[in-house]
């Protein structure tokens, strides 16, 4: 394991900001709403997406659209990420030839679980390929933790509302352990904020457990299963695709976690109930 | 106005699916899903995209997406669209050119509200040249009406969780009256198939109001404004390029939509309060 990083900026943005409006009765309120600003990557001078984003994390957000679309395979491949809100854009430095960007950003297949996203590449048959560990367990009372975690984390979601929130724990044997927390709006940002600060970290994902505010589409369970996490957990629901996709890569998926509540879609033989299950 | 309609395939799909999931009790339970596929569009046989949609109103969609982005701007240039479970497709055939479509394809814009989706071609500088109805008015009675109505229309989401509804009303004089109710798994789906609805009906929005349950982000602005609608209303929230577009366009915008509660955010003007405003 080498400690390579690229050269990151830092252009962390204020993430909320204060309007006002007019309630029911006429009365004027001031409240927080959160930022949102494009940012348009550029791999080597090419234009490759416009993102809307929080920018809380801007250079994470950027390695971790490139990795998870594929378009960089090697975080050593990368020299430099420069984000200049000045002209809303961050520019990607690389030391790989420009014909092999060009391959890459060729063939597009669109998904997304919001219905209408971008990824580039074929990870549909990386997903064959993946296997999730079948001897990691997830406790009953570590689940509580998780939700009971996120319910008192301060976010910009409790000041403004509007966007989604993605946190990543370490499974620690004595309880679970935050190790990120991101928050923008959009949920498919926050992950692959996630995804890219994994990356420069150098984390795998097996003795990880992954939470999101959001629902737990295809998209989701493609990108957790491409950081290799077993547990995905979510307040929310699970659409049909996210099911299948999780069944066919044995991955854990938990929905509707709410205090001491939570449902088990895929994968309960990673979980070690309080009361033992009767579902065998 | 004529009365041109394309040939339309009738392939909605079933909208749910009932699954067994375990509790926290290790309790088998049989809840209900929404339902989700893949749908690629193909455009005189040239791949355009894949959404990932409920799959309620496939033709509608499709319309409707190559509304918004700008690839078709003439419905009476679209001869059919045929809806292909088997393969996950559709068909759309037109009357244009070959290399018109190509051209139109060629320039990418992408942008999203859910932080990561496709558009094609430059919306933006549209949007300088759109003009919104200034003479037009939404009385307080009516916005809760438009809100009640929503509380108790049957759904996908409340049987199933992990939708999103979008809805078009007429504003007339003695009430709000629901046009189109779509729901999708994901938000722009649901207002690219209304905005699909309309173009088959003829419908133009100056007299239309329009509610969402998703958050009013850049795209929905900017998909509303295409519209001509010159309200929009959400039981969520606004994001900051949303309300600086709504500023832009001057849209009535309205968040945080609950029984008799709402805020204001844009374009108090167009509003009857009950209770005079004091803001003048």
């Amino acid at each position: 394991m080498n400690s390579y990083r690229p050269q990151l900026s830092n252009e962390a943005l204020p993430l909320t900001h204060q309007i006002t409006v007019i309630d029911e009765k006429g009365r004027v309120q001031e409240i927080e709403i959160p930022g949102e600003r494009p940012l348009t990557i550029y791999l080597d001078k090419k234009e490759i997406v416009t993102l809307m984003t929080l920018g809380g994390a801007p250079e994470a957000l950027t390695l971790g659209y490139l990795r998870n679309q594929r378009l960089v395979t090697d975080i050593t491949d990368i020299q430099s990420i420069q984000v200049d809100w000045e002209t809303d854009s961050v520019a990607v430095k690389t030391n790989v030839s420009p014909g092999s960007v060009a391959q890459r950003t060729e063939k597009k297949t669109v998904t997304s679980g919001c219905g209408q996203g971008t990824m580039f590449g074929d990870f549909m048959s990386e997903l064959d390929a993946l296997k999730l560990p079948d001897d990691v367990y997830l406790s009953q009372p570590h689940i509580e933790q998780v939700i009971e975690f996120i319910r008192n984390q301060p976010s910009i979601y409790k000041r403004a509302g509007s966007v989604h929130a993605c946190a990543v724990f370490k499974n620690n044997e004595n309880g679970p352990e935050l190790v990120y927390f991101i928050e923008d709006v959009g949920r498919h940002n926050a992950v692959d904020a996630i995804s890219g600060l994994m990356w420069l970290d150098q984390i795998s994902g097996e003795q990880l457990i992954f939470y999101t505010t959001g629902r737990l589409t295809s998209e989701m369970v493609i990108k957790g299963g491409q950081m290799g996490i077993p547990f995905l957990l979510t307040r929310s629901g699970v659409t049909q695709m996210g099911l299948s996709l999780a069944k066919q890569i044995k991955m854990t998926i938990m929905a509707r976690c709410s205090g001491e509540h939570f449902l088990v879609y895929e994968g309960a033989n990673r979980i070690q109930f309080r009361t033992p299950s009767q579902t065998t």
